[in-house]
């Protein structure tokens, strides 16, 4: 799946900001991707970008409209259903990472067809992939995995693969949920994938590189969640990464959505040893990311530093510190 | 998906034995549940069951014709579209562990549809499953696990829960897999689950229990297989077992489909419990069945003795002993 850039971010008349978070998502990381946002009349959700219509958007160039909202139920709402056959006929392609597929309601499948135009659902795949090799393939990878779902992954990963540009190192942001593949304009949900090709999806979302290119791949769930395990120790086994890092939130009592306790970041360095040797022997942990929102700032930076101290790696909170840290720890491990 | 039995078993005309596995592993384990075989000119399989015409399975009181061959390249030939129909029209089910959807074929798709009957397409569900809870449910399991694919995981469940059956013990086989879901009559798929619902649907195939009744489940893949261990992973959390059986073949050099060597039958066993405890701190390993068909009488006897001296535990093979030690241990263990 390789989205067609720049976007047109769609908010529809959502009623807060917080339905809009997958649009914020996208302009957050790759604001240079975004020529505006379209709203309909009541939308409460603003990303700051420029109000444009689908005519003014294709005249900046746009090539695809981003529903980048979540909607109640997962229900396209019929005056948005009008304004994507608007788009499609204006030469747009359209994205969502909606429940409902676009391709299910009659008009927008036609549309489609009729304007020679590409959907595409983010939360389902049409790809085939084949099961995993586990064979080792050129190229650097770095993994995010997490004591729990929800702990930041997905942003740490972004942050290192913009840090390492800005250090003008060779690197990758490798997508595996739907807020990554928009933030990414390609990669794969691999929650959706049938489960027999979880680590063959992974194989495929991070492919043979450069001797010194980093893949930044965003970890899914924990090895130790009860319902997202095995697609986590997929994951792992088919992005065979070199290092990984571990995200972790300090304040949370049980893992979400079930009543297990979370493990310790000992926990999750250990097992991820264990169970990513099997593709890769070389394995090991560069460092700790944190999210401390709900910590006070001196708390925090203390948290941090001690447990930086405890495990002897850096560790950091890529928005109150920024992940340089991690960076620096890479650099001076695999000199590249 | 629960099958409506007595079945008919229709061979078409496939050109050896081998083609029939599917049909053969129906009739081993559910002679009772099968009224006869269906075969075209030419076919050159026989499961031993009295040869009938679909108005003479009718007649017998069969309810489903499952379609128990492998053929080529997954096509259902047209001649085989024919008898199908047929078999609808006579007011039987259809089911299939082919690659190719029955009802994505128009004739049967219609026919179905104008006779009311089912279709079932055991490799692929269309339930959906809730993701997996990890709570503990009453009942007790017994999973059996590999050190690769293909080792024998299913024959020595259904011979365990066989043997239960015989010692007048609760117990059901539970399929995770398309020729156990023939056999048992119910059951998933495993490894056509989409990825997030994988220990969900464990759970599902598992359910709630008597205190003094065994699921006896169908493994599927290894933990160290780099394809396939992220199945098993879920697989392993969402059946919660109190006990497993390590099911290994002796001569093999890599593991299926790919160059990792095998893991020891210890080093399953250590990490099967390390994983397992996530949602069964209790988790044991109960025995250890081997498939020795490619080592002769003698040898093959030393084998089960050594394997079983030098892990402390029962050691089988289901076809050459039988696995009476097996629920031997379980009775001792557990006391029921």
């Amino acid at each position: 799946m390789d989205i067609a850039k720049p976007y047109l971010l769609f908010l529809g008349d959502v009623p807060d900001q917080l339905a809009a978070k997958t649009a914020m998502g996208v302009v957050d990381w790759r604001p240079e991707w975004c020529v505006g946002q379209m709203r309909l009349p009541g939308c409460k959700a603003d990303t700051g970008l420029p109000d444009l219509s689908i005519a003014e958007a294709v005249a900046k160039g746009a090539r695809t409209m981003v529903v980048g909202v979540a909607n109640a139920g997962g229900v396209l709402p019929e005056h948005w259903v009008k304004e994507i056959v608007a788009a499609l006929a204006a030469g747009l392609d359209v994205a969502t990472g909606l429940h409902k597929r676009l391709g299910s309601i009659p008009e927008i499948a036609e549309a489609a067809a009729r304007h020679g135009r590409t959907l595409h659902d983010v939360r389902f795949t049409e790809l085939s992939f084949a099961t995993g090799k586990g064979t080792k393939r050129q190229g650097m990878r770095l993994l995010t995995v997490g004591t729990d779902c929800s702990v930041g992954k997905k942003y740490t990963a972004l942050a290192i693969d913009r840090e390492m540009h800005r250090r003008g190192l060779s690197s990758d942001f490798r997508a595996t949920g739907q807020t990554g593949v928009l933030i990414s304009g390609r990669g794969v949900a691999l929650d959706a994938v049938v489960a027999d090709f979880i680590s063959g999806a992974a194989e495929w979302i991070s492919p043979e590189n450069a001797p010194d290119h980093w893949d930044i791949v965003e970890g899914q769930g924990s090895l130790f969640h009860p319902s997202f395990a095995g697609v986590t120790l997929g994951l792992l086994h088919g992005s065979q990464p070199d290092c990984f890092v571990v995200c972790h939130e300090p304040t949370r009592a049980t893992m979400r959505g079930v009543k297990h306790p979370l493990p310790s970041i000992r926990q999750v360095i250990e097992r991820t040893i264990i169970e990513g040797s099997l593709t890769n022997p070389a394995i090991a942990c560069i460092g700790i990311a944190i999210n401390t929102e709900h910590l006070s700032g001196e708390v925090a930076l203390a948290y941090l530093k001690e447990t930086g101290e405890a495990h002897g790696l850096p560790c950091v909170d890529p928005i109150r510190t920024g992940v340089g840290p991690l960076v620096d720890a890479l650099i001076h491990r695999y000199g590249r």
